[in-house]
């Protein structure tokens, strides 16, 4: 075993205030909400010792511009040289979490009643977007051909009626972990100019990536598809800062923008604070080098949960992900009474995020948070494996 | 000359990334933006210390809560023990800044095209925050006696008409300083509930009142009040932390919050940062030794300018503030052909805030930031005064 220097060890975690490990019991091993175990980049660390070094807390300007054109700026420069996209830093709006941009361009591109298309299993807050705006979800179910899970066109195509305004994107996909393919991206572009549609991509994935997949961001493909496409990201998810709250929404033309900023003024979303700027512009301009070393890490985790499920608990069926440090266990074929969610937190005390909180009909299934070190990791397929034996299951 | 251990000096100053000292040119003395030439309290400086030595920056809890719980739970005690006002932490909404608060509730309380009651001269946020939802503004001029601007009750009640939604209440009142006494509250509040309006309140002053005047939260006053009044505060001006980030929304009433949250989702307003909310829970729970040490700093500013002005600059006329470390001047017995902003930027290297963002009326006014060292202050009076008389205006 490898140490490599960002793991955590379990004694660390343990005493964090976070809510991944506090939520349980101290018996239970967490796997669910995504945060990595890992210490953070060393330029995050740097900037922030700068900013508490300093103590200022004032109205921040970096490089004697406003601070949000300091991370417009980090986000134009690492799409460039990370996808080879060109984006305008006027056509973007920080944000403090992705979830508010996901709220604040349903508000700003539909109307309550509107039907909004979200391909199913997903992350709970979209479901939510939805719900808690007055719109109504069309699930868009991503089907499996037997190695992975797919995007069913012709299935979108028909989804599509007079009342349907919007599709919500997630790619790289929580919690499949598909990486969306040129084609596909060009076909869901095709539907959404061709039946006047806006796109909401969350691509807050775009740097977990595993060899063999490319992310491409969606609004990068045409000039035609941009203009109705709002990407959000973040490196929150990437660089495992989520509590520094910062994000950016990238607007595909003018027109988008201020069709945006007509139902939702700028300023009602806020500013990130000067914590989160320094953290992302150190993280997307000086982070890469740490992250390079933890997608080895994430990949080596990913290899060993599919190869003991294969080996040890085959009735557990997995698509390997492609992106992410998430997996999406099917656990139907265990035969439950329970959840699988709650088989595994009474059973093997490890703490999933449940599948029915993605999909109400997903809850055999969980999503496997395998970001921490190969010790925990070995600890939780473990208990899982010892549970599912004890309970004849195996 | 005492030195207060929180006055920063000048090379320091000059050093910093923030908007304060760097917008205008190296032999500028900047006078305007509302932060404080000071280093920030201890209990903020432990507060980021410990945040940036457990580089915890996951999904944050905070004693076992939502960190969001953390900061209501802290302005509640602070409301209770500073002003003896019971607030309930379920009707505390954070919010990244107070402007984000204003447009919301602007948002959540009216339509386009309704009226909003705003004293003037007031923060230019305001007069954006009512102008950018499309909602019209309708002044209402504080009053001068000779010594103290005063809020003009029946003028008040004759501006409401049918298409009056909110009044936008600054108290303590930005630029002047006033702090609204609980007779004038009351009518305020008396005529909200007659003419059925609803009141946004920006307390974020509360902390920064001289000896002689009491800070009253007019939501406090009576339930009848409370139920058509949000507060929004903060502790990034009188703490001096505005680049973190974190402020509280508090509904009168279950219904009033419920009544915002139809129109205005909670997660469309994003998260504060963990950053600015252990910032938040510090200074409200305990830094106000800092602050009782840097009021009484304030206040012998304040005397210091009054005094100042009097005797060498008697035809500058300002209604000494009751709080806040802002004072408005009004320069038009000067005689001065351009706007008193850019006289004294001009001619004496001092940056204000120009007075015509207050108040389109009020060019011949500046709003004088004294939050600075004894040092810095007695240069820029005496600049001033040096201007003055180089121009034959003194």
């Amino acid at each position: 075993m490898i140490n490599t220097g960002f793991e955590l060890p379990l004694d660390v975690l343990r005493a964090r205030q976070n809510v991944k490990w506090a939520k349980y019991g101290a018996d239970v091993l967490p796997a669910w909400v995504a945060e990595m175990d890992f210490s953070v980049a060393y330029p995050i660390r740097r900037a922030m010792d700068r900013l508490v070094q300093a103590q200022e807390y004032g109205y921040p300007q970096r490089d004697g511009r406003s601070a949000d054109d300091a991370v417009a700026t980090a986000f134009a420069a690492r799409m460039q040289s990370r996808f080879g996209w060109s984006v305008d830093t006027d056509l973007v709006q920080p944000l403090s979490d992705l979830v508010q941009g996901t709220f604040a361009s349903i508000w700003a591109y539909s109307n309550p009643g509107d039907k909004v298309i979200l391909q199913l299993p997903a992350y709970p807050p979209f479901h939510e977007s939805i719900s808690a705006t007055g719109r109504r979800l069309v699930p868009h179910p991503l089907k499996s051909d037997g190695t992975r899970y797919t995007l069913d066109i012709e299935g979108l195509e028909a989804l599509v009626d007079t009342q349907t305004r919007m599709i919500l994107l997630c790619n790289p996909q929580n919690p499949t972990g598909r990486v969306f393919d040129r084609a596909e991206l060009t076909e869901i572009g095709r539907i959404a100019i061709e039946r006047d549609l806006v796109i909401v991509a969350d691509e807050i994935h775009c740097d977990l990536v595993y060899p063999g997949r490319q992310h491409i961001p969606i609004a990068s493909i045409s000039p035609e598809i941009a203009a109705r496409t709002v990407t959000i990201t973040s490196p929150t998810k990437s660089f495992n800062i989520p509590g520094l709250r910062c994000g950016v929404l990238h607007f595909g033309t003018r027109a988008l923008r201020d069709r945006f900023h007509a139902r939702v003024p700028a300023r009602m979303l806020g500013s990130p604070s000067i914590a989160g700027i320094d953290a992302t512009v150190a993280a997307w301009t000086h982070g890469q080098p740490w992250l390079d070393e933890v997608l080895v890490h994430l990949d080596a985790n990913r290899q060993r949960l599919a190869g003991f499920l294969a080996s040890e608990l085959p009735a557990i069926r997995l698509h390997v992900p492609e992106a992410t440090y998430l997996a999406w266990l099917d656990c139907s074929a265990l035969g439950l009474e329970t959840s699988a969610f709650d088989f595994f937190h009474d059973r093997a005390k490890v703490a999933f995020s449940p599948g029915e909180a993605f999909d109400p009909a997903c809850r055999s299934f969980i999503r496997f948070n395998f970001a921490t070190s190969s010790r925990i990791l070995d600890e939780i397929l473990g208990r899982m494996a010892d549970a599912a034996r004890s309970a004849g299951r195996g």
